[in-house]
């Protein structure tokens, strides 16, 4: 890679909203570098769908991104991380990360007891993205999971301090109390905007893992490590492309981001296909 | 149209499973109708998707079962018949019938005090599906809508009975009440599966209309009417087809529908899409 490819963008993609979480921290911490997100909110949500879409869609995604001339590509999704990273790096010739390996570290990094918590969506849960990755990094790891997919509606609805979210969240939280885990990870990029919620029924002494501020040291640490650092003294620009009309995205996406997206465009499924 | 389509089958579509309580009706009613059915589990949902989107989604898996030789289109989805016919209508040469007119005239059969509430997904009450149809069968009609897009996940998530799916139900519909409604049109074809819930907060003297049912004493009039009434004396043989795999939906689709699947076939996103 030479010196040229500096200055290029690196790509984000999630199957929705929910990778904006991880941007922001990248954003936060790697302030002049390009960003390009792709959001495929036309067939949004992945969680409930097979390994072979999520891996198809995931795919299509990767390709329209490097047609951006990205030099990194940062899977923004624990669903699409849980199963596509192999097939991507076969396929792109960029590095690839996923948010599964650097939660999972982070969580090692936290825990004191060894008993770490995982909630995500069902095919993260069911592929036992993040337990095994665990154990890989320390056998000696208690692991405990449980797929809560209705976190993923109720905070696209903005029913962060409901009640019925407080109860939801009790249905599927309150066996963690008796795993006594003392770590907890948000394996999925939704679950951050839940954070209060979620924290008052494990207990504010467990400690919550969002994926989005580990990736995006190991982001940086990456670039760094290569070479391939932005050497800009500006803000970088980011742009965002979504797969369905980019209305409601903008206004649930800025209160995510927490600054303005002006560069904001709609592609057609047909492109992202063929 | 010939005596020999009489034995083609009726068509019927819908994003994902919530259509088969339509089914359910339709084989009730007529058992000796073909039928094959489309559900787009890989792009499910459609309600949160803008109108562009489910019209294209739409004119897809209509295309697709044009070559399946149907003799007409049901469209088994609120969201899809709320944005959809119109183009339908242009493009496909068979009847198309949706779910919209059906629940509409059938709550005004109902109503004995003029005041009709609607619950449906976002897109179905933020194009005023039902208000405007009710209004256009009578002038006179007060109608109340309401978005009630956690009910698809909690029905997915087989919630049924749950208590935050009361509370949910509350927050949603307690509304009603004020309003003084004595019909409530269903208006997404999951809706029938949290009957119980969503009757217990409104009240049992409100009565519910599942469109499914008139939608299906509509098409068989349109079949008597138009010479296209099948004439077999045998069961009609019944086909299933998703997009995304179909482990997941057959075993939801057997509990909806009450019977065993056995023709259940997988399609490609992209010969949907070509």
């Amino acid at each position: 890679m030479n010196f040229m490819n500096r200055s290029n963008p690196i790509g984000f993609f999630d199957s929705g909203i929910g990778g904006l979480t991880v941007v922001k921290e990248a954003m936060r911490l790697l302030p002049n570098e390009n960003i390009v997100y792709f959001g495929d909110t036309a067939r949004v949500p992945y969680g409930s769908k097979s390994n072979s879409t999520v891996i198809e869609y995931t795919m299509q995604a990767a390709r329209f991104l490097m047609k951006k001339n990205i030099k990194m590509l940062v899977v923004a999704c624990n669903t699409a991380s849980s199963v596509a990273l192999d097939e991507l790096r076969k396929e792109i010739n960029v590095p690839v990360i996923g948010v599964i390996e650097p939660g999972a570290k982070m969580a090692l990094d936290e825990t004191k007891n060894g008993r770490i918590g995982v909630i995500g969506t069902y095919a993260t849960i069911n592929n036992k993205a993040y337990s095994s990755q665990l154990k890989k990094l320390n056998g000696k790891i208690k692991v405990f999971e449980k797929a809560c997919p209705l976190f993923v509606p109720l905070a696209e609805e903005g029913w962060l301090d409901h009640k019925a979210t407080h109860l939801i969240a009790r249905e599927y939280l309150e066996e963690f109390k008796e795993h006594e885990i003392d770590t907890l990870i948000l394996g999925c990029t939704h679950y951050p905007i839940l954070t209060e919620t979620i924290s008052k029924v494990v207990g504010k002494k467990v400690k919550l893992i969002n994926s989005g501020l580990p990736a995006s040291y190991i982001l940086k640490n990456y670039l760094e490590g290569r070479g391939i650092r932005s050497q800009s003294v500006q803000i970088g620009y980011h742009e965002f492309y979504v797969s369905d009309v980019p209305a409601k995205f903008k206004n649930i996406a800025e209160r995510f981001l927490g600054r303005k997206i002006d560069n904001l465009n709609k592609i057609d499924l047909e492109d992202l296909i063929k």
